[in-house]
């Protein structure tokens, strides 16, 4: 077969006709069906698995199957490496369906009652006349009334605005969109109302479409935070705030004017329009939500660091520069305390720690790192953050990039070589951040490097290069740029510098609540550094803590699925305010202990030990 | 005496140190105490009655005299008039009093109790440390919790960009404005909260600044409506903003700014801050609000007449341009039908006529008449409204002018001559309102026009001018430009199409309730047109009706007491929703009598068989 041929989704029952040769991935993603991805469909971070039950589709390579691990013997595949080869038809697990009545993060099930807070309803009226006279809304509220028995008492402004023409242009039929007793928008007849979810983070801005009233999931898409041109990590970002006359506006303006972007290329795609969009919930972290807001920050950027506001919140759409119904809002959830901010939250609600009866530590590992702990039965969760710096995102390392073309992201050291997988599968040009985790990792399990971090100089396979000791990992014969891509004693102690802080966190969590380590029954890993990390390689060197007891999860991108989740569900935002009042906040700097267990968590682990102590799974 | 000397009002107990020769309505302003008044303290509405029980004051004279009337007799004076010129203590009838636990319109009173929808608290919070690093809102809803019981869930985005500075310049103390569950505002420690009442009139902006919580007025002030330069009445106004592009929002600039200026210069004069006003209540006719709140008019100005919202709103204060608490609302009650508007629920509100138990007819007269029936038992109101034109008003009337300095605004044709009194007393330059019809009564009653409306050419007293028939008021010998004031035939004329819709649609109003004329208890006359008429003259042209057992009260500018009742009072804001429910809007051009009606009642009655069956007081 050569034509388009049709595949078939279950148990959801939709089906397109796409050219042979698509992925199930796009087919999927071509009639509104969201898989679960946080990799965005290059094959890595193993989240959308499917399960082809009939009809023809390509081989799985090496590569997949490393990926997919033990449930292959189950059939299971990724959807975005099946090339579809005919007429297919493909189950999709629970576990990796995004959309539908059931929101889901790898491996953490919790179902989702749709229950927006907006509604749409269809009303008919008649036309005014001298003998009707009532005013536009009144005929609105009236037919309410009338024809939906709900109680509307009025409309925001910006809405009165435009129902004249409204109801003209329809012919006195329209959707109405409804929040609690207002009016938010109209729009034409059948039409149903959008909502935008948003994940704000420093490096990418995740963004998805759903349609309010059928739960689906229209579009995905991601770009980076323009920000990144004023500085790569929040605090430059904040001093350029803070520092330049205008700063605040300008970082608050192109970041809104990227989420507009992307919810009009998202509208666009879904063959949707503007008034349309009825809600949206932006989560982020606490930086990133004050410049979004346009928030002060000129208390956040010096000791005690203390934010303007850690409340949820509803803007008008519009005040952030949304195009959307001239009524509509958006809901940013609240922080929980210093940099620990709404995307934490929405981390929370996602992966269900907040709901669990079982000890469960959440680590979103990233410029800063927020940890949490649920213990069981403490009725109450614990959070702190740590400055982790953006070592993990490639900066300040020799040869450190962003998870993009070219990077190194995993590392195996060999006894005649060097064994790595770049993204994009192209020659080297850098590391990323798991490839630096696995190249620090592998130095230590050779003995290249002691357990103070130091490079052993007599070994030898530690050169000396313009930066001092250095191990080669690829040579400049091999490498995309000609150079070599080299880790260096300097990096090797920036990755201390960052795992420090974050050991010292999980030390003093662990501590101030009075949980021994073997009560931790699992660590959920959050954030797309998380996702791609190795988790030998994290546990190796420090990173992430050896627990006896504790199984490991990468949930990927949790902080947009939470948004989703608040998007789609006014319980959900409420259990979001919960979380809020339930997590105490931590602040580790003003702990006694915490530059010695900092300066204890640089070091390197002693890996027979803790081979002994503890497994990985 | 000559220097200052100290004036004390009771029973409220203020006093305040002036120089002699200051009014008491001066004096009055000067300390606070707001006196009813109409006409802004020009000697001519006779609202601010006041007692001096004791000290030196100028005497009365004439005039005063005759705007007193019979309660000359128990020692009030007209505030405005009586020059102090010693100690003095002066007893404020409270029928006078505008500020206070009570508010008044002159002849009804309903007392207010203060109920504002603004509430201030004063916090006192600790620093914010590493130990404590609340989010600056969070450490605010905390103390309001701890300190004041009062639970407080969140803030507006722009209030919540100026805590940071406020809680630091004020050292942690301050005071904090608080709408429902909403932080709106932050002051200085010890502030109170301030209201605006306007009511934004075609021609004139009445204002008065209230503390919210002690019911003091703190200033009045009236300026020109600046949109005046676009169209004199509101027709030519809506024409201009729909025929220009920009002209809608041209319109709503001016004329926030306008509001804007007196809001802000009543603040300074109060020794107040911007940031302590935190909300506001507006009422105008339906098309002003729909100008002021940039709402589209285009379906206004042609058959049906649909307006946009006919619902009470609030909107952000920034949103119009007022600048105030980064969280102040600005109260826009609803309108009752077609162009009978907001601020004829006020005066319904002030004037008590929703609440009475009598079967009373309420008139505001001006280029638009709204005319409302309270029947005694119905449980209703039923309201109308007529196009009554700008005759009233000076325009179209060949030396017609504004109530301004050298109108003529009282005529009395003597066998000899004729009298009038002009505005600030001034030599003659044209005719206001009043004027014009009292000149067309005196026509009327000597014969020199008859039931027609014709002028008796051959009347010995009519000349021929430049415009054919006319009457000499005032020669050019003593007017104030050189030139005869006259009265004219087509002024007479315009004065009939005038009066002939507003008979129409008194005549209708009562025939579609079903209101035998008898059973009229009350005509409240409102506006300010309608508080300088001459009731006599305005019934012997059939301008208002003459009814057999009604008493006739001239309530002043009810509009703006409207607006300081909703103001002060969240119950009064329902009352004035109730009335929105409870009253009905009959549309005059739909009736198949409105012709007829019109027609006949552009005659000028009989006065002998009007005289032989009723009588005014």
């Amino acid at each position: 077969m050569t034509g388009p041929c049709e595949i078939s989704f279950q148990p959801i029952g939709r089906r397109i006709s796409v050219p042979v040769g698509t992925t199930i991935y796009d087919a999927a993603r071509e009639c509104g069906v969201e898989l679960t991805s946080a990799c965005g469909g290059e094959g890595r971070c193993g989240l959308c698995r499917v399960e082809p039950v009939s009809g023809d589709v390509s081989e799985a390579d090496a590569a997949e199957l490393a990926v997919v691990g033990a449930q292959a013997d189950d059939g299971l595949r990724l959807a975005c490496r099946v090339h579809i080869r005919g007429e297919v038809a493909v189950r999709i697990p629970e576990t990796s369906m995004l959309s539908g009545p059931r929101l889901q993060v790898a491996g953490v099930t919790v179902p989702v009652e749709l229950d927006p807070v907006v509604v749409a309803y269809q009303i008919h009226m008649a036309k005014a006349t001298l003998t009707d006279p009532r005013a536009d809304l009144d005929r609105i509220l009236d037919a309410l009334s009338e024809q939906h028995q709900v109680t509307v008492t009025g409309a925001h402004s910006d809405v009165i605005r435009v129902i004249g023409d409204s109801l003209r242009d329809n012919d006195w039929s329209v959707t109405v969109f409804v929040r609690e007793d207002h009016v938010v928008g109209l729009a034409a007849p059948g039409a149903t109302p959008l909502g935008l979810a948003v994940d704000l983070g420093t490096t990418k801005i995740a963004a998805h479409l759903l349609d309010l009233t059928t739960g689906e999931n229209l579009g995905a898409s991601g770009v980076p935070n323009p920000q990144i041109v004023y500085g790569e990590d929040v605090i430059s970002r904040l001093e350029h705030a803070y520092r330049n006359p205008e700063g605040g506006d300008r970082l608050a303006n192109v970041v809104r004017e990227a989420i507009n972007g992307v919810a009009h290329d998202l509208i666009e795609m879904a063959g949707r329009r503007p008034n349309e969009l009825v809600d949206a919930c932006i989560v982020g972290n606490t930086a990133m939500v004050h410049l979004l807001l346009g928030y002060p920050i000129k208390q956040l950027i010096k000791a005690p660091f203390i934010g303007s506001s850690a409340r949820p919140i509803d803007v008008a759409a519009a005040g952030i520069g949304l195009k959307a119904a001239p009524g509509a809002l958006v809901h940013v959830p609240g922080a929980i305390g210093g940099f620990v901010g709404a995307d934490h939250v929405a981390m929370i609600l996602a992966s269900g720690i907040g709901l669990a009866e079982r000890t469960i530590l959440g680590i979103d590992i990233g410029t800063n790192t927020e940890i949490v702990l649920s213990k069981a039965g403490a009725g109450h969760l614990t959070a702190t953050s740590c400055a982790s710096g953006p070592a993990f995102e490639g900066a300040h390392i020799i040869d450190g990039m962003r998870a993009a073309a070219g990077a190194i992201e995993r590392v195996v050291i060999t006894d005649v070589g060097v064994e790595y997988k770049t993204i994009g599968e192209v020659p080297p040009i850098g590391l990323c951040g798991s490839g630096i985790v696995d190249a620090v990792a592998e130095l230590h399990r050779h003995g290249i490097v002691n357990p103070r971090g130091r490079f052993e100089k007599a070994h030898p396979r530690v050169t000396m290069g313009e930066n001092g000791a250095q191990f080669v990992l690829a040579g400049g014969d091999v490498s995309g740029s000609g150079r070599d891509v080299v880790i260096t004693q300097h990096d090797v102690n920036e990755i201390q510098l960052a795992k420090g802080a974050i050991h010292a966190g999980v030390e003093i969590l662990l501590e101030v609540t009075e949980t021994p380590p073997d009560d931790i029954d699992a660590v959920i890993i959050a954030g797309a550094f998380g996702s791609f990390l190795t988790i030998d390689s994290a546990i190796d060197i420090g990173l992430i803590p050896r627990l006896p007891r504790a199984g490991y999860r990468q949930v990927g991108n949790a902080a947009v699925v939470g948004a989703i989740r608040m998007l789609v569900s006014a319980a959900e935002r409420q259990r979001a305010e919960d979380i809020l009042d339930d997590t105490g906040y931590e602040e580790l700097t003003v702990q006694p202990v915490f530059g010695r267990r900092f300066a204890m968590g640089m070091l390197l682990p002693d890996l027979q030990r803790n081979r002994d102590r503890g497994r990985t799974r």
